[in-house]
């Protein structure tokens, strides 16, 4: 996740990092939000995610929500693979800006979050450094099969666990000085769908899954990419979060750059067969069913004025 | 494990942070090399360590060896717990300075090293940075007791894995121009003690274990804070390493600097009841006595010419 534009070709460095890695034996590898391995019997869920004070800590959130957020960032991406956390581990890159102080504060904020998802602190280490944190997180898929990116097959529904695009209001919002206090809490404690992941990998009939910490289009291109499909998503359905509109109105931002283009967003995404719906309203989980897989290739956004395809990593 | 002098307080700040998150309820928490998790009813042995390319890449190592160095640091704190190292999770903080290929280089490294540990590369991120790399490595303990920090008596000798002092040579002899190639490679290919990690764990005998990524005087000294214990060293039984001797007398610095007071050096530290010492032999690993743990609570060097007491960090 990230929240700052760039220039950075993260996906492209990426696969052709992983080109000159061997291939590895795991039930699922580098490349989805989480790798599962099998350990003395034991199927683990791993996810390493980092955040920097320059890009991730916008004026205004307290090192507290940051080390809250370090550690949101890695259970989300447990959360999205059906996982159960158990462990975090955090190194810390300190600059000489920050005090003892901070530093227990961004602790302190990432073993509440640890404690929100069942998990504790196992360990990690701090050295002198440009201000990053990065986050291991451990889980247990306890007997549950993954969900994965790869696996959307057309005609299956697209849904989402919850509304979206309050965190980029509540960024907006903080940026102009506004006081909009539940877009800003969704910026800066979010909340990972632990609870919701767990349930919808138990009910068996999901067929892909990612979590929006990069924003709705690039989870949506992702989930193409991956599963070699398409996406319709109906503007309509998409559920609006608290003080998108109002922040619209106020920012000149647009609403639906706000829904789908901004990162630090933290619900799930997930396909499944439409024949199974009743098993998903069994599994107690809240959703919205927002649009529809393709034989397509492309992430299309369809509205009444018409449909525009959806890019990758505006953010 | 660091090269760089620096008066960063990297111990206290750490003790600071500990204490406003939860006490975990693993059987090895922060604080140690490595933790240990029960997840799924199996042990894991998780390590996370990071390196950057300000503090841990002289001039003269390549992007390939800094990656080796990345994953190595990680399975060595494996190694100090007996562990068996499953997967590598890396997060990379890019600047702008580095081009694809050195990500790559850096990728391949880290690949390598984990293949030479046994190993998988089984996720992480690439995210812009100021240079650093975050490793997580995941091992099991297969049955075995972790060897842990605490656990040394007073009576007990202190013995290593292996000969000391090569790293540092190197890092002197590639900072002075001198061509000391295996110094050299010491320095940047150190080799993780995973086997003799796995065989002094199996004997049953050790009753605490440190890897030396921090220089010997912080790993003795880091004994005997958790032992509640002291520890003398004998200098003429320390083993000197390759090239220690003809670097000191090139460079002017000093043979002992170099094989207590150097970080990026990892054998393997541990201690044991004397009655033991057959078993020792029997677990197949090389290994020198250089001392014995005292009621005392200093950590000492004794010498011919006198007894000093050792400090911690100086790198």
């Amino acid at each position: 996740m990230s929240m700052c534009p760039g220039d950075f070709d993260e996906r492209a460095l990426i696969k052709r990092a992983l080109n000159v890695i061997r291939p590895c034996p795991f039930p699922v590898g580098p490349g989805d939000d989480s790798a599962v391995v099998e350990v003395d019997g034991a199927f683990l869920v791993i996810a390493s995610d980092s955040v920097t004070l320059e890009r991730h800590k916008p004026e205004g959130m307290t090192f507290e929500q940051f080390g809250w957020m370090s550690a949101a960032v890695n259970f989300s991406d447990i959360a999205s693979m059906g996982g159960r956390p158990a462990a975090l581990t955090l190194s810390l890159g300190i600059p000489d800006s920050l005090g003892a102080q901070e530093v227990c504060d961004i602790m302190s904020g990432a073993d509440q979050c640890a404690e929100f998802c069942g998990a504790y602190i196992a360990g990690g280490d701090t050295k002198p450094g440009s201000g990053f944190v990065c986050g291991t997180a451990i889980g247990s898929m306890e007997g549950r099969k993954p969900m994965t990116r790869r696996g959307a097959v057309p005609g299956d529904l697209v849904a989402v666990t919850g509304p979206l695009g309050s965190p980029a209001a509540g960024y907006h919002a903080m940026m102009n000085g506004l006081i909009f206090p539940d877009a800003v809490d969704a910026l800066c404690i979010p909340v990972p769908r632990i609870r919701e992941g767990i349930a919808l990998a138990s009910s068996g009939i999901v067929t892909s899954c990612i979590d929006l910490s990069d924003g709705l289009a690039t989870a949506a291109l992702t989930i193409c990419e991956s599963s070699h499909a398409g996406m319709d998503l109906m503007l309509e359905f998409l559920p609006k979060g608290a003080d998108v509109e109002d922040v619209s109105e106020e920012t000149g931002v647009s609403e639906i750059d706000m829904m789908l283009n901004f990162g630090g967003e933290y619900e799930l995404l997930f396909t499944f067969g439409k024949e199974d719906i009743g098993s998903l309203y069994d599994s107690g989980v809240n959703f919205t069913i927002i649009g529809t897989v393709t034989s397509g290739r492309e992430a299309r956004l369809v509205a009444d004025d018409g449909v525009r395809r959806l890019e990758y990593g505006r953010y």
